[in-house]
């Protein structure tokens, strides 16, 4: 089934696309320009719907709309839903470093952080499905590992006792807040 | 896993039961009485989120809170979120009647109808999931079978020619819109 990843962001999509092989995903990068959605919701489940609803109907495929980000214990829940605007227009590192920064002198057992992921499948303009995936970790005092995207080299995953960024993309790919996310719509992308 | 399916309708405990025999599905009907969920929702969605937003954490346990309802086509998508409420405290008998008298005069081809139903998974005081069932029928002239429940009698089911009350519960479960939400919240009901 082709299914629209409504992103352009290059590393979700590999992302999906080693979660749930047997959906052909497409994201926005492959289609021309379209009118951006407006993420202005409060929560990964309000962005997550809205980027299904914007889209879906815009490209007449079942869409995915995804919204994820990082929930720090220590400040909140922040940066959440703003996790992609935290620090304004800069690069991942960058962000990661000012994150690092906020959470300067607090010690390691009061680092721990969730990445959570809302997926939102709509088709024919309806909202089908709607599934959440969480990944407890811990944040680490300095970045580790190249691969991954966005905080993954600050965001330590325990059981493996290495960085979401250390992880090879299947070992994320195995425990990731997105993958528990996007496999929950999957009896809803099998062909019926 | 064990899993409260919040509903004191027997009709649907035995139909999640044979839909996902892999959950131990308890119902409300199985614990000691609860201050009832309030269900004054404008969608089946809303709804379902408020059942099991309110029982889960009485309980407990896993809750699936479910929600659905027959539209019908000529009457603007009604009853829909009222369907248990239609026509005010009467049996099921009674209010297929009502639908059918409202319906009179209506010819077959626009008699169109769906059967809906959300279901809303919630963990730890959280949704967790979402998911949406539907299929497609058409109000018959008259009630047919004895089976199922609800607007089961009057519902034609057109693959099968026959309408939901007639199908024996393996035929209709294999086909509804209570499978079709219910089967898309398997992966979060799956032991990681």
């Amino acid at each position: 089934m082709r299914v629209l990843l409504a992103t352009n962001n290059a590393g979700k999509l590999r992302e999906a696309r080693e979660i749930l092989p047997e959906v052909e995903w497409l994201s926005l990068a492959d289609l021309p320009p379209l009118p951006a959605a407006i993420e202005d919701g409060t929560s990964f489940e309000e962005n997550a719907r809205k980027k299904a609803l914007h889209y879906g109907p815009l490209v007449g495929l079942p869409t995915v709309g995804e919204d994820s980000g990082l929930c720090v214990d220590a400040l909140g829940g922040r940066p959440g839903v703003l996790s992609a605007r935290y620090g304004g227009d800069v690069l991942d590192g960058e962000r990661c470093r000012l994150l690092l920064a906020e959470l300067e002198g607090v010690p390691e057992e009061q680092r721990a952080a969730s990445f959570r992921c809302c997926a939102a499948l709509v088709v024919a303009g309806e909202v089908r499905a709607i599934s959440h995936g969480e990944v407890r970790g811990r944040i680490l005092l300095e970045p580790a590992g190249s691969h991954g995207f966005g905080y993954d080299p600050v965001f330590l995953y325990p059981p493996l006792g290495r960085s979401f960024a250390a992880l090879t993309l299947a070992e994320k790919n195995a425990v990731s807040h997105r993958r528990r996310a996007l496999q929950g719509l999957l009896p809803h992308l099998r062909k019926p």
